[in-house]
C-alpha cells in the first residue's frame, strides 16, 4: 500500500487534532483511500514541550524549513497561521512542487494570487478547505459541486465566536460585553478578540469566497467590514419584535456583472433558515443559477472540525500524488468574468433605523421629509414611549441606496431634535 | 483546448436540463476547467419529437448502444431512469472503460455493488450526485469531504414530493389526500405517487448513503420502510402541541459496530434545523466522529438541480480524462467497517402513541400496566376530552425498545377498551 509521508508545520490545537486523527481513523482511511498517511516529521517552536501526542519525540524538530525540504516529505501542511512565518515556508514548498495544505486565511486573502500562481508554475497543489468554516466543505462545494454554476449571491456566517455572542444576546438577552468575556473564558474568544468581533476574520473568508465564485482574487481591502462590537441590545429587540434576527454576515452578490462584497451585522427574517443558525455554528447560503437556494450547516472551527477539513485536504492531494494528478482541480481558477467591485455607496437594501428624537410635534414629520427626499420610502415606523423627552423611534425602510441613505443620515443628524449618533443596520431578505 | 464529447441517453426533463445548461454557461465552464464540454449525441425513443432545444436535430438517434459505442463518446451519460433498458446500456460503457454519469437511484441502489466493480476492474468512472438530494453533493460530502470520519449517523429528508405534502398539511391543516391531488395537478407529484409516498423513494437514497459511510453496498431490502399515506392531521397536530414536527426521513445509524437503516415518518424536535426544512427542498444531517454535526439543505429533485449535479459529475469524470487519473476516488470503496443490519426489532427509539380508549375508569391504568411490564416509560400522556365514548390518548413514551414496544401494542390491541389500531410514530430527538 503507497505510503504517504507527512509534514506538519504547527503543533497547536488543529496541529494536534491531525496527528490525533490520522492515528485513530488510520484504518478507515486506509480502506477507503488505499493509501496509508504516516505524520513523518513535525517542526514546532519547543521540541521538548508535552503535548499529550502518543507520537515519537524524534519526529519533533525545531527547523521547518528542512522539513520542508525534506525528499521524504511528501505534503507539507502548514497550521502555524499569521503570515510572516507561513508565507516563505509555503512559497518554498510549491517551488519545489511539493503540494501544501492550510488552513491559514489571512496568509490567502492577503497573498491568495501568488501562492495559486506559484502552484499552478510548479505543478503542485494548495489546498484549503479548512480556511472557510472547515466542516462544511464549502469550498469543494463552489469549486467542484457547482462548477457548473454562476453564483447569485453567497450569505455566510463565517465567525462562529461573532454568531455564539449574538445567540446568547438574543436569545439570553445577555450584554455584548458580558457574553464575550464569558466567551473569552471558556476559550471561544481570543484574548485580543479584535479580528473576529471587528469583522475582519468574516472579511477574510468572504474574500475567499467571492473570489471563488467570480474568478478573482479580490483584495480584501476591497471588502467593506463592519463588526458587531457596537451591537445593543435593545436593537436585538427591535429586531426581533420586526420579525427579524441580527446575524454577523458576509455578503456576496452579483449586481449586473459586478460584485458586491461586504461583512457587517445584518437583520434576516426569522423565519429564515439562516437565522436559526445558533451559537458557534457557520453556516453558508449559496444561490446559483443552476441549483437554485441551498445551505451548508455546521462547525467551522475548533480541532475537531478545522482537523476534519484538513485531513480531508490532504488525502485530496495524496490521491492527486497516487494518480500523477497534481493540480487536477486548479487551487484557484481566474477567469475573471466578473472582476469589479460595486462601491459600497452603490449598493442597495432596506434598513433599519433607530434614531432618538425630542418629544415635539412634527419631529417624525420633518424625518420623513428627509427620508423621501432621498428616495427612501418608509416600511414601518415605530415609536416607543420613553419617560425621558428622548423618544426612540425605529423605522424600517423600502429598498434604498446605500449613498441615499448616507445623505439622509447626515441631514438627519444635524436636526436639532435629534439626540446622538442614529443606528443603522441593513436589511437581508433571505 | 480539450473538448471532451458527452453521449445522453434520455432528453426528458434532466436530459434538456443538461442541454441547456452545458450550453448556457459554457463560457464559464471553460474558463473554469480548461476543457471544452460537447453534447456530442443524445438517444432518446422519438428522435422527431421537438424539445424547445437550440441544437442539431442530427445529434438525435434512436440507437443508444451505438452512442455507448461511438469511440468519439468519452463519457455516457445515462438518464432514462428504470432499470431494464438502463443497465444493459451502462455496462456496455463500463466494460470499454467508458465513464458514466447517472442519476438513476433505484439502478444504484439495487445493482450498485456489480456496477461499482465492473468500473473498478475496467478502470473506467460512474458518477451519481444526482441520484441523492442532487444539488447539496451530498454523494461527495461524504466521499471526500469526510473521508477521514467514521460517520455515527445521517438523517436525510430526501424525496421533496413527501416533504411538500407534509408541510402543506402541518402549515395549512389540508389532509394528505387533498394535497397529494394537488401536488399532482403541479406536476411535483408523479400519477403513480408510490414509490414517493410510500417511502420507497427515501429508502433507495438512504440505501446509497448507508453505503457510502459504512463501506458495505447494502441491500436495499434490509432498509425498514413506511411512507407517509397513512398520516393523519390529527398526528401532525398532537406532534406540533408537543413541540415537534412530522418529516418523512431516512435515517442511518451507527450502533455498537451495527447499522440501523429505516425510511418513515419520525417526529423531530420543531426547534432542529431539520425541522425548519420545509417544502420541496431536501437536507441531510450528518455527524461524523471528527467533524461533529452538519447539514445539507438544498433541492433534491427537478430539472435544474440535478442538471447541477450531473454536469458537475461531468466535469470530474472530464477532469479524470483529462489527467488520465480515472477511479481517483473509487465510485464505490467497500470497506466493510461495518456489515452487519441490525435488525428493526432491536432499534431504540421514543415513541408517540395515540389511541383511542373507552371512557371507563382505569382504562389508562391498564395500558400504563401493560407498557410498565414491557419496560417502557412514560414521559408524558395528554387525554382529550371528546363528545363520544372514544377517547383519544397520546402517549409519548421515553427510549424503549421496538420489539417491546411491539409486543406491548399487542396486548393493548387485545384490550375490548381500545378501539381500532393504535397509531404508532417514533421520535428522533436530533
Amino acid at each position: 500500500m503507497r505510503k504517504v509521508n507527512i509534514g506538519l508545520i504547527g503543533c497547536g490545537n488543529v496541529g494536534a487534532g491531525v496527528v490525533k486523527w490520522v492515528q485513530k481513523n488510520s484504518d478507515l482511511i486506509e480502506a477507503r483511500c488505499n493509501m496509508q498517511l504516516e505524520i513523518a516529521k513535525i517542526a514546532v517552536k519547543n521540541v521538548q514541550k508535552d503535548r499529550g501526542l502518543s507520537i515519537d519525540q524524534s519526529i519533533f524538530t525545531a527547523d521547518a524549513s528542512t522539513l520542508v525540504n525534506a525528499p521524504d516529505i511528501d505534503i507539507v501542511v502548514e497550521l502555524i497561521g499569521g503570515i510572516d512565518e507561513a508565507k516563505p515556508l509555503v512559497i518554498s514548498a510549491l517551488k519545489q512542487g511539493k503540494p501544501v495544505v492550510t488552513a491559514n486565511k489571512s496568509l490567502l486573502a492577503f497573498h491568495g494570487a501568488e501562492l495559486f500562481k506559484l502552484a499552478e508554475d510548479n505543478n503542485s497543489d494548495i489546498y484549503y478547505e479548512a480556511s472557510v468554516a472547515g466542516g462544511i466543505s464549502i469550498i469543494k462545494y463552489l469549486k467542484e459541486g457547482l462548477v457548473g454554476n454562476h453564483i447569485n449571491l453567497i450569505y455566510g456566517i463565517l465567525n462562529g465566536t461573532c454568531n455564539y455572542i449574538l445567540t446568547r444576546m438574543a436569545q439570553n438577552g445577555e450584554k455584548f460585553d458580558d457574553v464575550l468575556k464569558e466567551a473569552q473564558k471558556l476559550g471561544f474568544a481570543e484574548a485580543d478578540p479584535g479580528l473576529d468581533i471587528d469583522g475582519h476574520d468574516t472579511a477574510h473568508k468572504t474574500c475567499i469566497l467571492a473570489s471563488l465564485a467570480y474568478g478573482e482574487w479580490f483584495e480584501v481591502d476591497s471588502i467593506y467590514v463592519e463588526g458587531i462590537r457596537n451591537l445593543e441590545l435593545q436593537d436585538i429587540h427591535n429586531a426581533s419584535e420586526a420579525g427579524y434576527t441580527i446575524k454577523l454576515l458576509g455578503i456576496i452578490k452579483l449586481n449586473s456583472g459586478r460584485v458586491q462584497m461586504r461583512a457587517h451585522p445584518v437583520l434576516v427574517p426569522s423565519t429564515s433558515l439562516i437565522a436559526k443558525v445558533d451559537n458557534e455554528f457557520n453556516a453558508v447560503w449559496v444561490n446559483g443559477d443552476i441549483v437554485g437556494d441551498a445551505m451548508l450547516y455546521g462547525r467551522g472551527a475548533g480541532q475537531d472540525p478545522t482537523t476534519s477539513a484538513v485531513v480531508a485536504d490532504i488525502i485530496d492531494v495524496a490521491l492527486n500524488i497516487k494518480c500523477n494528478s497534481a493540480n487536477r482541480v486548479a487551487a484557484f481558477q481566474p477567469h475573471k468574468s466578473y472582476s469589479k467591485v460595486l462601491p459600497m455607496p452603490e449598493i442597495s437594501s432596506r434598513y433599519y433605523l433607530r434614531l432618538s428624537l425630542e418629544d415635539k410635534p412634527s419631529v417624525l414629520a420633518n424625518i420623513a421629509r428627509i427620508l423621501g427626499d432621498a428616495n427612501i420610502s418608509i416600511a414601518s415606523v415605530v415609536q416607543k414611549e420613553s419617560d425621558s423627552n428622548k423618544l426612540p423611534v425605529i423605522l424600517i425602510t423600502h429598498t434604498a441606496k446605500e449613498a441615499d441613505i448616507n445623505s439622509a443620515i447626515e441631514k438627519i443628524e444635524d436636526l436639532s431634535v435629534v439626540h446622538g449618533n442614529p443606528i443603522i443596520l441593513r436589511i437581508e431578505d433571505i
